[in-house]
């Protein structure tokens, strides 16, 4: 969907989030940035694991939520009154505590719900991330104005 | 689903969580098990907010997931090998600070899959929880063996 | 949610479904018409069937999508621009051929998007329909613009 | 997912339609299949119309839930007990009478469940079938043995 432009560049997100959500500081990075597609990373806390080591249901849908956030934020811009109205997951795999990477891929920027893909997985040196085995996948729908 | 029975009840899952999940304590309280309805009740935290005083997505995520899960623990008992295997929210009405409610309506127990319906709501004395009007709906669904 | 009117009743959709959707004629009957709720019957063909006298999957979508379309229908009048914008269901027990039941309940009308939660299940002198064992589950949203 | 192979071709997954579903003969066409992706194409009747050209839900639902089906059966094979086990679809953009694609992809061939993410489109000579834009997108997850 190369014919979207940004309002926001990952570094114009990142100023923004500071200013009005200073909390979600250090929970995530965003690695990259385009009108197409935004791609988060997140080093797994002792908190956020199962026991067994899994990483906890609620971590991997925050993190989808996140990724989905960014690139509407990139796709609107600072003004942005967007909100989620619905999030469908499915758990596909087992998720390893270390580092998780999620990729938000726009589907439909409409002009009252923006529709995104998100892809979850881990990545580390042994075994890069690989979207298609995801140990998730998500459909997150915001919508731009209140439902 | 009356013709269902519990094999662990309200006091079984509390110190059955307690074992397995203590990070859990304290996150939200079990205010009745049934074998058709689990009901939790959640204070929330700061940490929880987004700007406005809204109840962040990803907390009515996790409490949901965590009513269902409540509900799954006390019909298939300490032995259970279940896990999230997929979850549809749609986010219908602003969420408050203060106290919330998730009710998760067992509509399924199947051989390898348990369907829950979960609706979720604030409770306060001037505006008491109101399951036909919840501020999100729930469908969770858990596998109980390894997907 | 008694404080909602509806702008048409069940007579007033079918005749505005025999205008404007003729060929839905005969398909399902609309049992009863509330602001809260819409139920719909059908009658399975042997072209829904699939072997072995399994109702098909998209039978059972198309009829929760039609009870909630009749509600969409009652509560926004004969001008009502809406579409199904998603649509989410699990499929649970086995259908089996003869009267299907739809009640499709209202859980949110808001300005762009409403919200429904559809049960359906079989219908017998045998075995009456029970909402508490639905053979399917669906959460169907429709939105009053285009999307 | 190259690493996974199909036990039946397009040709075999045609045959065993032909004997166990007969009904379904014609109403789409198998253009390809792969242990990674099915596609299929379908010609809109004039009976999946709704006023004003655009395809019914419930036919792109359908089409989904086929699609996914084909892949399922290639991959499993004529003795396949798989059923839906759930769908959920977001609709998109307004498809048109004419030609129809659906591009079921594997995300993950599970034990009890089989998961494939489906995007459904358009296609014509002056607008080929872009996987970016689809009309719709779809998440269906297929049992492997009853629910």
């Amino acid at each position: 969907m190369s014919d979207i432009e940004l309002l926001l560049d990952a570094d114009g997100v990142r100023a923004y989030l500071l200013e009005v959500w200073p909390q979600v500081n250090g929970a995530w990075q965003i690695e990259s940035l385009s009108s197409g597609m935004a791609r988060l990373r997140k080093q797994t806390l002792p908190s956020e694991l199962r026991p067994g080591g899994t990483v906890s249901g609620p971590t991997l849908m925050a993190l989808a939520d996140s990724a989905a956030y960014v690139l509407v934020l990139g796709l609107l811009g600072r003004a942005a009154l967007a909100v989620t109205s619905s999030l469908h997951i499915d758990f596909l795999r087992r998720p390893v505590e270390g580092e998780l990477i999620a990729e938000a891929e726009l589907v439909k920027l409409g002009r009252s719900l923006v529709t995104t893909s998100v892809r979850l997985g881990n990545d580390s040196p042994a075994k890069p991330f690989d979207r298609t085995k995801p140990v998730a996948i998500v459909s997150a729908t915001y919508s731009r104005a209140l439902v």
